[in-house]
């Protein structure tokens, strides 16, 4: 057989290196002129064409390939970087971030585990997040594709550590008692996906009712843990949220902590949103006790805006940890010495193979040390405050709820008009701003109410953009209104 | 409050720009002469500790970033982008790939859905991969995180739809009959993980013995089936491995269709090594049959040489993938038009944010057309076969078992030698040539006999390298046969 095979390799690397160098001038630029572009714009039916086509059967060259994303994709965004940027709860990503998704794949290692420098900083990122949110060196974690996975480790650890069986052995249906996990009625959706794979079933997580200030009533989760007991379920777990996903708030986490150490339960902390406030010089107080969980979700992607994906469970026991995922089938027994001889990562989780996802969290930590992250964790909240403010200000918008961190809930209101026609004036003014690239909101109902809902959590937002904001929701919801209004 | 924030991104992108570009060059120079490196070398203590360092509280210039990470890190790898690389069993990465993340990063699009281009290529790719295995149109499909996950994607809509009750509402505890899943005893490890995830606890899935080809005995499976019916057990689904990690035995996926059709069972193949056969032109015989499953589990980050991570999850009914994971909270509802008006990605997994991973296998797609990696996969058989005929025309090795697709399973044995001792001995053989750097294979258990395993899945392979391979193997055997054989 031959000795020149085909190899995925460019026999010439000098169109590579060249079309490398060009996109990261392009990226550079990319970045550094977000601003000047539309946060988002619509796809042209050609571009939406030709990325539906089928499989490719021809190769092309590197550089028409790159001259494709330059057309067909750089320009069409979800948007998430730019400094106007306020949807759902995500990161705005960064340059150096980036840089680590690239070096991550050059380097190409697996984090499945072995001995190898990826396998180190795995570990020590973990180490880092432990230290975030005061958590023992003693407690384990493992980093993940994204808060939801982050959940649904920590759930899993619970549900196992918690039946009191061996429950990987033998299953749910062997449990003599269904168990039953409580979280408040804002828990975010990706509890109810986690408790339905765990095959607990959707019923076995109690939606709590939260005050008025959005936090779970825990008189009503204290009533609800008895019922339970009373009638031959098994109270297993609480689910902290550490800022929710419509409003930022924020479980009483000490209060919360008190109850599981009394009544024997599992806490877990969703802190997807909140957890990295720990950090924060004045935003580290809103979430004191969240130490005292046994399991915390958490996800770089969003406080520290790594680039996609990145999340991260923590357990405190790290024995419990290791007793719900490990296990060493013959062609995964590690060896005396060599590539094999490292701890295995994925005894900690779903993943078999794992990629080098701690890599663009430990540069950009590198680069900018810890307590500048912490100052924009704070900047965020101050921003949050002066939209308020704004918004408070300005007689035809309300602020729909009293703002806790860095999630705004407001709406236009010019008076005189139902919560039907208020719906959808709202709408039309979040999808117009949307449509013309000036800023992009998403909404949500809080409390019956439907709002626009702004999550401040980019560190390219200047004041100015949120004046930008306001005005833009007065201008759009004056020109809509009599439409809005007509049926 | 000033209008000059704090942010990651720099005051002056010279910096940044400069350090992108020797990135670029030094990694062209990390792939392009990785064949002059050694496959691994063991970190010196002063890299370990300083990998074991506590937060940074204060920042540092990008380019000591970076110093640090081509000193301490990248000479440091698992070795998997080495030319002779064949442990366990994943890709050798890609250059372009490698672009391709980092482009996805730059981008910064969260493909939990939305409507923008990421989000388009994203479907784009999972149709390509349903078109590689010949699935429908019509089928439905996700990127994930890797194979273990998309076996845990699929076992779980396997779960759900057999249940024949709302077991996203009720739970494992209102099924009336235990549920059974069927795979051989061959099969990969994260089946059991995923079969404890979901509460079917270990004991729910039956390993069927395999037969002297490794491949899934079906009569001990029909017998297995009937068993259990018997006995009140439910039995719902059958995992067929295509391409097993011990050896690459590939059970009969045609009889498996047929007899999950005539049994009433899903069919669900993990393909996680050999569903992309399917696109050789040599290999696609070993899976026919593979497009008759219900689901598909396959890896892109494997055969597609994909850098970490990139698994798919395929299942032909879209409907009952959707009713498994679709969830829409009202911070979550579709909008008319703008940002929010796509499809929610999300709602085929356990992901709400979602990376672009589909960036890089598009990218590498295109820049190669799809034959050319059809032609990759039958060269990595046809090294496979080559070594296998080195190894039996070289007196002091011995197959173990004969090779199948690019898996080589074979022992230095000298004669004369107990299996402790020969198990002692080629451990030594495997553990030497990682430390000498020469090669990296892991060792298995097969039939009870303790072997080294090629996994030859990697587009840097030339044959000479298999040649060093068998050569190194005999040298250093014989250099440690009186050691091995002393007590
Ligand atoms: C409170 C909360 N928990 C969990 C998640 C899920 O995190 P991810 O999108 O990283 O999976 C989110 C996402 O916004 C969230 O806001
Ligand atoms: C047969 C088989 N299934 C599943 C997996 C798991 O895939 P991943 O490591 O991508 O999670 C592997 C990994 O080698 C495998 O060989």
């Amino acid at each position: 057989m031959s000795d020149a095979p085909e190899t995925l390799d460019p026999a010439d690397w000098d169109a590579h290196r060249a079309v490398a160098h060009r996109m990261v001038d392009d990226a550079v630029d990319y970045i550094r002129d977000v601003r000047s572009r539309p946060v988002w714009q619509d796809m042209p039916p050609e571009v939406r064409a030709r990325l539906r086509e089928g499989v490719p059967e021809n190769g092309q060259p590197i550089h028409e390939v790159y001259r494709q994303i330059a057309a067909d994709v750089l320009p069409y965004p979800m948007g998430n970087i730019h400094p106007r940027f306020w949807m759902w709860y995500m990161g705005a990503s960064n340059f150096t971030g980036a840089l680590g998704d690239f070096l991550a794949a050059i380097l190409g290692s697996n984090l499945g585990g072995g001995d190898h420098a990826a396998a180190e900083i795995d570990n020590q990122v973990v180490g880092w997040m432990k230290e975030m949110v005061g958590y023992p060196a003693t407690a384990s974690g493992t980093l993940v594709s994204g808060g939801s996975m982050a959940n649904l480790i920590g759930l899993t650890v619970a549900r196992n550590t918690m039946s009191g069986i061996d429950l990987r052995e033998m299953g749910i249906p062997a449990l003599t008692a269904p168990m039953r996990l409580y979280g408040s009625d804002q828990i975010h959706s990706c509890h109810r996906i986690a408790v339905e794979a765990m095959g607990l079933g959707n019923r076995a997580l109690r939606r709590v009712p939260s005050d008025a200030a959005c936090r779970m009533d825990l008189s009503a989760l204290r009533t609800a843990i008895a019922e339970d007991r009373e009638t031959g379920l098994h109270p297993a777990c609480v689910i902290a949220t550490a800022g929710t996903v419509n409003t930022g708030a924020i479980d009483d986490l000490e209060a919360i902590a008190d109850l599981c150490a009394s009544e024997g339960l599992w806490m877990h902390v969703d802190g997807c949103i909140g957890a990295l406030l720990a950090i924060a010089p004045k935003g580290s107080a809103l979430v004191r006790g969240i130490a005292r969980a046994d399991s915390i979700a958490l996800d770089p992607h969003k406080w520290l805006h790594a680039p996609f994906e990145v999340g991260c469970a923590l357990v405190r026991d790290a024995a419990a940890h290791l007793e719900t995922f490990s296990v060493t089938p013959e062609y995964l027994e590690a060896a005396p010495r060599g590539i094999a001889s490292g701890a295995w990562l994925h005894d900690f989780g779903l993943q078999t193979s794992r990629g080098f996802r701690a890599l663009k969290v430990w540069m950009a930590l590198k680069e900018h040390g810890l307590p500048k992250f912490g100052r924009l964790v704070d900047q965020d909240l101050a921003h949050a405050r002066y939209l308020s403010d704004r918004i408070e200000a300005t007689p035809e918008l309300t602020l729909c709820f009293p703002t806790v961190i860095n999630i705004v809930c407001f709406r236009y209101d010019p008076g005189g008009l139902s919560e039907t026609a208020l719906k959808r004036l709202n709408t039309e003014i979040m999808v117009q701003m949307q449509e013309a690239g000036i800023a992009a909101v998403s909404d949500t109902t809080v409390q019956g109410r439907h709002c626009l809902r702004a999550a401040i959590n980019n560190h390219r937002t200047i004041p100015s953009d949120l004046d930008l904001l306001a005005q833009e929701a007065v201008r759009l919801g004056h020109a809509f209104v009599p439409e809005a209004a007509a049926d």
